[in-house]
């Protein structure tokens, strides 16, 4: 892609929920026009798509039909299938391109690539099998966390070993998949820091958030972070290297933990994120656009912080009465347009702003 | 209406140019389906509805399907034929209600409305045919405006009478429509306000804006506008004044002239108003999403302004190169994915921050 997108071009989306709801309401900021491709039949940014594919990702003739009715095409989740990918990429540009899609999807790659460039990681170890899964408990030891080295988020496939004797149990567990072992690290709290780096080489990050998970799914993420001013420093540093590192054009998510010994990177999101939601009542360029302006050929927005802010999601039937919600009058209120609630899907999430920005 | 609407219920809006494209943004932001009428093909708001009527405003049996799809209807602008109104009311809620309408639909209803509450206005005189317009000229002085009372917007259905000899030649520029003569007021700036009501009848403001016009188009609006608290707290006042005396559900623009004399009340706008366009960037909650909280029968925002803006309007062949505007990193640009540009014609919009609130 030489030429910056022109507004009224049509963008292409693979993922229909929530954040590509939200990539779609920036590009129509910019005068974008966005088409949605999306296994399930109403997925939320449907209701705001210009055109909506339902088809799933194996059938290639309609991801073909996608790709051509497009630009260029993005995602909001990494786990997209390669021969998808390969049947767009003969049609249009696909970006974020492909290194950060093969490193992100396989959780030994993505811890390879990170302790390549010199960072820190939980200690961990690669699981193929029983014996594999027995020698890496001896290496990380215990508790230590088996997680399958493909398609897992939100805790999905999964399972804890306190003991050694538990290793055939959670290989059971998680289907005796390929796996990541990953020991468990004494962090103070966990950050992450949303970074955008555009096609010329330029890098922006947001300032870092705080993130509280609840039972493996994020509840809050706090900016400023509790953290010092090295800290943060650090945190933007290695995620430009991370970005430049894989030659990355769009918006990534770096969850970080935030140790004694300086900064683990805990795992790495080739999209918009969750941790970065905070950013459309805060900042002047929220992620999505920023996200948009990057794979357009836009020149970013500079990232720059106008209010404090504590985003929190909404999940199951929390969202169920948003009237009473929005009687907090200076919280910004997000809903994603999902009819069905289950416990722990994510419904909506509020931006509350605590301030004008500072630390 | 007595119940708020509920997520996923469908809201309608008449017009899908870009106030309702930012609308329907703003619904779709609180998980609101919007199907959009519009007598144009292809309206900015199309792309981003969930369905689009394509009829002209007088077939009612379109109308009346549009009507038949949403649970509620709101409009961009208030022209809308009486018919119509009509129509859908026998169907389904039209919000903003009734007399809002009727009075703004008529310069003439508008200003006696006004100097009802006893407010200020700039001196007029009803013209009915040259007759009525010689004895308006004696009574309002010149020069003069002479605009016709329905369906004028943006400098157009207007002339400017420098002497009283040329009155039949002002009234023939207008097609000897009824029409509204309207004398010149020396301000020293003109303002707007930007107010909500919602059903319970809480009114909020957002802080006045400055607007500068250049040949009867909005220009840019900034905010603080350099006026005293004194006149600031007036401006509140009259809007909400005004607000109340309609019995109004909604957003409402409201132009002022700042005058030696006071504030003068220009003209009422029953819906989103271009001069509130800073509320997107300045405000947790702007405008758009205050028009759908009021309509929804939802708890409004406090209107909390967090930053300063400056709002320039790009028009004609201003937004051909966005990627040159997007250069400057901390300026929001908002784009309506109009594919024709001719002169004067709104393409979109910038809202610079200038640095957080304060006077």
């Amino acid at each position: 892609m030489s030429n910056p997108l022109h507004p009224g071009a049509t963008i292409g989306i693979l993922g229909g929920g929530q954040l590509g709801r939200m990539l779609l309401v920036a590009a129509a900021r910019l005068g974008f026009k966005t088409h949605i491709y999306d296994p399930s039949p109403n997925p939320p940014a449907g209701h705001v798509a210009a055109r909506v594919f339902t088809a799933p990702y194996d059938d290639l003739n309609a991801i073909r039909a996608f790709a051509e009715s497009v630009e260029i095409v993005t995602f909001e989740f990494e786990n997209i299938p390669a021969d998808a990918l390969n049947a767009i990429e003969e049609i249009c540009p696909v970006l974020p391109g492909g290194t950060a899609l093969v490193v992100s999807q396989d959780r030994v790659l993505e811890k390879d690539f990170i302790k390549g460039l010199g960072l820190k990681t939980a200690p961990y170890a690669q699981v193929d099998d029983l014996e594999s899964l027995q020698r890496g408990l001896d290496q990380v030891g215990t508790p230590a966390i088996l997680k399958t080295r493909r398609f897992g988020y939100d805790g999905k496939g999964q399972a804890r070993i306190d003991d050694p004797s538990q290793a055939a149990k959670a290989l059971d567990a998680i289907d005796r998949r390929p796996a990541l072992l990953e020991g468990f690290v004494e962090f103070e709290r966990e950050i992450s820091v949303i970074g955008a780096r555009s096609i010329d080489g330029t890098v922006i990050c947001y300032d870092p958030g705080e993130n509280v998970h609840e039972t493996g799914i994020l509840r809050t993420t706090t900016v400023p972070a509790t953290i010092t001013n090295a800290q943060a420093t650090d945190a933007v540093i290695l995620t430009g290297q991370i970005l430049n590192a894989l030659n990355y054009v769009g918006v990534m998510g770096v969850e970080l933990f935030v140790t004694r010994q300086g900064l683990l990177v805990n795992e790495i999101a080739p999209r918009v994120h969750n941790s970065g939601h905070w950013t459309q009542n805060g900042c002047v360029i929220d992620q999505f656009e920023q996200h948009i302006r990057a794979i357009a050929g836009w020149p970013l927005g500079d990232g720059q912080r106008h209010s404090n802010v504590v985003m929190t999601n909404l999940l199951g039937d929390e969202a169920s009465c948003p009237q009473m919600l929005a009687r907090d009058a200076t919280a910004a209120l997000h809903l994603y347009g999902k009819t069905e609630s289950r416990p722990g899907r994510k419904m909506g999430h509020i931006n509350r702003i605590t301030g004008p920005a500072g630390g």
